[in-house]
């Protein structure tokens, strides 16, 4: 269809009042939008760009992925202010380091790109808002699945004791425990350390079951922990009798989960992240947010500070769904 | 436009790819989503209802208002279930109770009707999000606006101090001050107890203005108490000069903050929920949460659990932004 034939029709339905006007308008050039990670290999950022391009389709405009191989600071800032530097629409960025961030997404921010951080967010920048998991509550949910399995009786925590989001995800789950399940509990010598690391989860969750053979279920705030915690467990015979619930999930993990080895996993919200992060830029980038007349003439925030797109609960009933098509 | 014109013309768009093609056939019969409140004739609920609106001329669907005159529980319920009986395309109600909508909403969501709750939330019901304000991260949010103008020495809290989202907000500002900001301080005896009343809050505040003459600053977390305690600073002569900021506003509040008797009052999300509120309903209903291939089989909720709309700074230099036009 030739651009003329377009707005004509388009101006048709936008008179009928059908069709909002400002579409058509917008409709007439492609706008652009980023998603920028570090790590970009992975398969975790696939699924959020996913649901990125899930929103691109649904409002018409173009989705573009790019990041950094490495976990590294200066090349991803590098990366960032390079899309910034073509004034796309808007920019996903997640952020490999929060403080490094706060000068490159400032600086987007003045030259009037939108800026949603997602997954990892850099708090203290003009970043619009945050899409992620919200870890306090991930571990409340992880909580109110394990403890009516257990019943009653002693329950551990494998996780990264030192950093924050592991810190969140045990403090929601000790928390909700003492809580809602005062027959189910757990205490700082039932906390192990595994440093996101399957062997050492597996060496230390030995050590833990020699001390206490009385414990009934264990909560693995990381995916690599879940994996080294199972692999103690079955060598120590009592698959399935100890339930264990881990974090984020992949085609080994799912494999486990179907075989009994672990009881259930949390998924993360990662289409929701890409999807609602774009849905947001593209409501700031095309002046559909009327919070007040003019927020920018206000000096406020357009969006909504913190989306927690949860997690959900992967069993051997479910795995199915999350298994790659 | 005769419905024939519109979609020759709509699949034309359709067609040449500028326009999705599940838009035109939504466009033939107009969706419809509600609304439900209690105490329906506050202005409070006007801004969220405004925000429904602004989605709902975007989205091409129908925004409707309804609720209780009353605080009362039960006829809020009854309204919801009536709302429900004709079988909308999605419901947005606020929560008299949590406990009281658990079975109303569940019988909903049974029913296939989407449900989001803003402003107030039944957290153990099956609704799919909550879209309202974090109050923990708006006494952040108070703490990193009112402790910079202070500068050092003693702060007072007004507040209501058994409900739980003002324990919330009381909270977030205590652990701010103490982590960011440690010359401003507070203690329990500078928290007082206003019942969200104007009368009690300028009585409490003259007392504890007496046994503390070096306070310097005030977070009322509730909107008539900041209107008792500006009275009180008033009445000891040191308007202007003890910061008070305050929670929520209308043209009264606006009025003390232009007058210099209230430094700022914090505006919560109103607009965001409303909006964000039926963006959500609207992507469930069509089909585009796409999470996983089938998140109905799959036993998850589609949607962000929880959306935190925020609060932003009202102060005389913005206050005409939130002025009735």
């Amino acid at each position: 269809m030739k651009r003329r034939e377009f707005l004509k029709a388009s101006s048709i339905l936008a008179a009928s009042g059908l069709l909002p006007a400002l579409k058509t308008v917008k409709a007439q050039e492609k706008q652009t939008y980023y998603m920028v990670t570090f790590v970009s290999g992975i398969d975790y950022w696939k699924d959020c760009y996913r649901g990125m391009q899930d929103a691109a389709e649904f409002l018409g405009v173009e989705a573009i992925y790019t990041g950094t191989p490495e976990n590294d600071i200066i090349a991803e800032t590098r990366v960032f202010e390079e899309v910034a530097g073509q004034q796309p629409d808007g920019i996903l960025p997640t952020i490999a380091n929060p403080d490094a961030f706060i000068a490159p997404i400032n600086a987007a921010i003045e030259a009037g790109i939108p800026v949603v951080c997602f997954d990892a967010d850099s708090p203290l920048s003009k970043r619009y808002s945050f899409v992620g998991t919200g870890n306090y509550y991930a571990g409340v949910v992880a909580a109110r699945w394990l403890a009516p399995l257990v019943g009653s009786g002693k329950v551990a925590i494998s996780s990264v004791t030192a950093q924050l989001n592991h810190v969140q995800r045990r403090q929601g789950f000790i928390d909700t425990l003492a809580a809602e399940f005062p027959g189910v509990v757990t205490s700082d010598d039932l906390i192990i350390d595994d440093q996101n690391n399957s062997t050492i989860a597996a060496q230390q969750m030995s050590s833990l079951l020699q001390a206490n053979p009385d414990i009934k279920g264990v909560f693995a705030t990381d995916a690599l922990g879940a994996v080294g915690v199972g692999q103690a467990v079955r060598e120590a015979g009592l698959s399935g009798q100890i339930k264990i619930i881990g974090f984020d999930y992949d085609e080994g993990t799912l494999d486990l989960i179907d075989s009994g080895e672990l009881s259930a996993t949390l998924a993360q919200g990662t289409w929701q992240m890409g999807f609602w992060g774009l849905m947001m830029l593209y409501m700031v980038r095309n002046g559909f947010i009327k919070s007040v007349s003019d927020w920018k003439a206000a000096g406020i925030s357009p969006l909504p500070p913190n989306v927690d797109t949860g997690v959900v609960v992967i069993t051997a009933e479910n795995s199915q769904y999350w298994r790659a098509s």
